[in-house]
This record gives C-alpha cells, sequence and structure tokens, in this order.
C-alpha cells in the first residue's frame, strides 16, 4: 500500500502541469441551512469536467517512454473514459477506450471530441475486459484501471491534497463513493497533511455495494443500480479497499430524492453545474445535520456532466 | 453626469462590505472557439444571483438615516426587485416592491424569501408608477428607479472595475443592454480605469430599442419584446442614455438562437449556470469573431437566476 505521505506531494507535482488546481466555493445559504462550515472543492472546473483528469494524467505519467508509445487502454462509459482519452492526448499518447456498444451517442462523441479511440463490445463485464485484454495483446497498450491502480488513487487524492491546503483544518471531507479511487485517494492525502480529519464516503442507497463491503469486510457487488447517480454504479477494487476498510469514517446512504434535492440546491443557489455523483456528498450533509453541527467541512464536487436535455427537475 | 473618475472607486469601497467581489473566470475552450482571450466576471456568483445587488446597496447606502427609516420602493418584477430586497434587509430597511399581478408566483416568493414587502398592481406601467407613487405618499418611502438613478449605475460599474483591477489591459467589455444601468455604470468605470477600453452593449434583436436608440438619438421603446432574456426587455433611461451614446463603441444585436447557443455552451463547457440575457455578451462575441480576434475580453456575466424547469434546452 502507497502510504508514505511523500507519494502524494509528489503525485500533485506531477500532474499540476497538466490539470486544474480547482476554486474552492462557498454557500452562505448551505452552511445556514446545513449548521457547518462547508468548503466545496469544485472538480467539475475539473480539465473535461471531473476529477479523474487527475489520476489518468498521474497514471500516464508513470509509464516509460516505451510503454507511452504503445499507448493505453480502459474500458469505461463514464468520465474516466474522457479523462484518459484528454490526457494521452495532451501527454501524445494513443488511448484506446472499450465501451458497450449500448453507451449513448453523446459519450462516445466525446470520448472521440478527446481523440479516444473507440472499441465498441457487447455490454457485459466479461466481454469489457476480453476486449481490453484484446488491445493490450494486439498493440502492446498498457492497461490502465479506472479506480483499482495507485497511481490513478494516488491522481484522485490531490483534490482533497488542494482542499487541505487552503483548508488545513477540517473536521470532515465527504466525497462519493464508486469506484472506490476518489474516497481511497482522498483518505491518503488526509493522511498526509491532517491525519485527524475524517473521511466520509456517500453513496446512493440504490448501488450500497461499498457501504455493504464495509460490513461484511468483503468487496460486495450491486445487483441492481437504479440511481440517478451514474458514476457510482461500480464496485471496490482489491487495492483501494483495504485503505477504506482501515480508515474510512463511515459510508453513509442517501436516498434519490435527496441526491436530486441536493443538486437542485447546488444549482440554484451556488449557480454551477454538478453531476448528481457530486451532489451525493451534499446529501449526506443535509441528512445528518446533527453529526456536522459547527464542524468544517470539505466537500469533492466530482464532476458536472450532465446531459442538459435530461435533467431529473 | 457623474464622471469624476474618483466617484465609482469611493462607490466600490463604499459596498464592498455588503456584496462578493466576484471571481471571474476563463475557459479553454471559449478562447479557441472565438480565437480570443475572454475574461468572464461571474455576476451570476453575486449575492442574490445577479449585479443588480450592487447597484441598490449603493444607492441605500447614499439616504439619509431619517430616509432608511422611512424605506425604499422600486417596481421591477426582476432581478432589481430582489436586489433591493435583500439590499434592505442587510442594512435594516424597509423595502417596498410593486410587482404586477401577473408575475409569476417563484419571483413573488423571491422577493418574499429577501424580505420584502410586495404591493401588487395591474401590469401596466402607468398602473405600476402610481402605485410606487402611492408609496412614496403614504410611507414616505424613497423611489429608487432600477436603471436610471446615478448611484445605482455607479454601483452597478463596480463589476467592471473589479474585473480591469485583475485585467487591467483589456481591449473591450461586453455587457448585455437593458434598461441601461450596467453598461452606462461599466463605461463610468473604463473612463476611470482604462478609457481605451471600448465597452459593447449585446442586445436582443427581439428588443433592440437601445441598438434603434444611438441610430435615431432618442430613447426608443420596443412594441414588442418576445426574447428569451428576460431582463432586456426595458428601455434606456435619461440618465444612462446620454452616457450610453456618447461613449459606447457600439450595440450589437443578436438572435435567439444565437443566445440560447451561447448560453448552453457556457453550461455545458464551463458548468456554470447564467440566464439567458447573461449570454448575449457570448453570442455578441462568437458573431463577430473578427471583430474580437486576438483581443482581450472581459464579459459580465450578468446573472444566473433561471427557472430549471423552464430551460431553452
Amino acid at each position: 500500500m502507497k502510504l508514505n505521505p511523500q507519494e502524494i506531494l509528489e503525485t500533485h507535482k506531477r500532474i499540476l502541469p497538466y490539470v486544474h488546481n480547482t476554486p474552492m466555493l462557498t454557500s452562505q445559504t448551505i452552511n445556514s441551512q446545513s449548521g457547518a462550515q462547508v468548503f466545496f472543492k469544485c472538480e467539475n472546473f475539473q480539465k473535461m469536467g471531473a476529477f479523474k483528469m487527475r489520476g489518468a494524467v498521474n497514471a500516464i505519467l508513470q509509464l516509460s517512454d516505451e510503454e507511452r508509445k504503445r499507448g493505453v487502454v480502459t474500458h469505461s462509459s463514464g468520465n474516466f473514459a474522457q479523462a484518459l482519452s484528454l490526457a494521452a492526448k495532451s501527454l501524445n499518447v494513443p488511448a484506446f477506450v472499450v465501451m458497450p456498444n449500448t453507451a449513448p451517442q453523446v459519450k462516445k462523441d466525446a470520448v472521440k471530441g478527446y481523440g479516444g479511440e473507440i472499441i465498441e463490445c457487447p455490454p457485459t463485464l466479461t466481454d469489457r475486459e476480453h476486449a481490453a485484454n484484446q488491445i493490450v495483446l494486439d498493440k502492446g497498450a498498457t492497461f490502465l484501471h479506472p479506480s483499482n491502480n495507485w497511481d490513478v488513487i494516488l491522481g484522485q487524492g490531490t483534490a482533497a491534497l488542494e482542499l487541505l491546503s487552503e483548508i488545513a483544518d477540517l473536521d470532515y471531507i465527504l466525497t462519493p463513493v464508486g469506484g472506490g479511487g476518489l474516497v481511497a485517494g482522498t483518505i491518503l492525502a488526509t493522511l498526509s497533511k491532517n491525519p485527524s480529519c475524517r473521511v466520509i464516503g456517500a453513496e446512493p442507497s440504490e448501488a450500497d455495494d461499498a457501504y455493504r463491503s464495509l460490513i461484511s469486510g468483503e468487496i460486495e457487488t450491486n445487483t441492481s443500480t437504479y440511481t440517478i447517480a451514474d458514476g457510482l454504479k461500480t464496485q471496490l477494487g482489491s487495492l483501494n479497499f483495504p485503505v477504506i476498510r482501515d480508515h474510512i469514517d463511515a459510508i453513509i446512504r442517501v436516498e434519490e430524492t435527496e441526491i436530486i434535492a441536493a443538486m437542485q440546491l447546488i444549482w440554484e443557489r451556488m449557480k454551477i453545474i454538478v453531476e448528481p455523483s457530486a451532489a451525493t456528498t451534499l446529501a449526506v450533509l443535509l441528512k445528518e445535520k446533527e453529526r456536522f453541527a459547527n464542524k468544517k467541512i470539505g466537500i469533492i464536487l466530482s464532476g458536472g456532466n450532465v446531459d442538459l436535455k435530461k435533467l431529473p427537475f
């Protein structure tokens, strides 16, 4: 486990020429509604619109020149597909993205727009893994997992690192929990910068695999994922789960109506666009006001990629 | 005419405890699409979501203690109604807002939420003026016009002043043109900080009274106002028109489809919420790329108050 506190500081230096040190915003309305002092780290303003850019850049920068020439491959239909495409383009590296043939055209277009080459496959995990392996074999490309990869995890943690550099004495940091890369990276950042800052994961009740994993002590999966937070349907991985299990303060589940209400509050009051996955954090804060009363809370607004034609309000 | 350059600097000092010095944002996508270097002044992040807060605060601060006790009154169904209500509340002053009885409930609720007292009247200009005069007579309240009032104009100009303090060598500043308060205030700011910076007004073709006023030399009105930019339906006033006439570089008209496309570009790429009136500025920039090529452009994103249930895309 890469728990050397120096590691994430070096990661931050490495990626900073290629990512934004995103702004931090506050809202008097949300402070007074929640009873806490909240600092929003705006990864929706990150390049390609999500924190995933950080991990993708870091993972590519850790490859040798020879590996970079042969390219990188991942399977994702979400933000990591776009992140890897843009990060690879910024670094002059070929990027191959395995996507289910059922993926929306808007997501395919986004990947193409950032210069990624799409390989379509049937929409099952086995098919995706098979297609990705084939690219590794055919092209010699390096497979980069969206969340279960140390360099990706360290990259994702730099968002919290920047937040802790601005507000050193945060009591809590809230992040969404999907594949576990962001929350594990955030934990590494707190261990490096402020070990007394607790990390809490926000998860939809409709895809509460991480919550159940903490209880059972094993990586659980979802049998159904009927959540609007489409970035949070994936399961934890073998690398990030132990970090989460050993260091997280809690995983708190929220309902779909709570996610949508929190998202609307951010849009209407903060005038910024965040995706449903990002809003799970504020939903947790508003759901458990007593826990967070009078505390200093960092919230990672993970991304802002939404289809404006399909809004829940 | 209050063209003493010192005046707007003093205005800025006066209001700063009560308003936000809003952030400035940039977008690589919009820079490369426009061929210009663009600096967005985010008045959508201003208190109550629009620059109008600046003028309202300044106008109230210029009243005597005796006047403040008796309160302020305006007629508006838009952002100035909310701005005056919140500014008055911040300064412990009663605020009376005359609104047409046809105004949407959401706007009435916003005014009430900020503590303003609503007086409803039939939806004609004569009725509105009559109702406002009655409040002046009955309560001794001071009437504050939303745009044709020197203290309001100077207040609105402080947004451009802040922008010029960050980027001194702007070639142009683009603002929407509605009642003329923002554009006249912006002109005063450039005359004070950088007289070679040209000011351009953005106006919907569907409500192009200001454009026609520049041609005729007199204040023109609109016979119809079928524009989505609902903040820009009002006409210029006797105080701000001469400033605009004598100093503006141009007023450029844009079509409804151009306003909506610019609004969508800002939402999708900058991940911030702006109202249609604010997007007219970017629509002008994208419409006349040759004029602005390789120039440094300031854009006042005037506000972010939209009904999320009634979006044009």
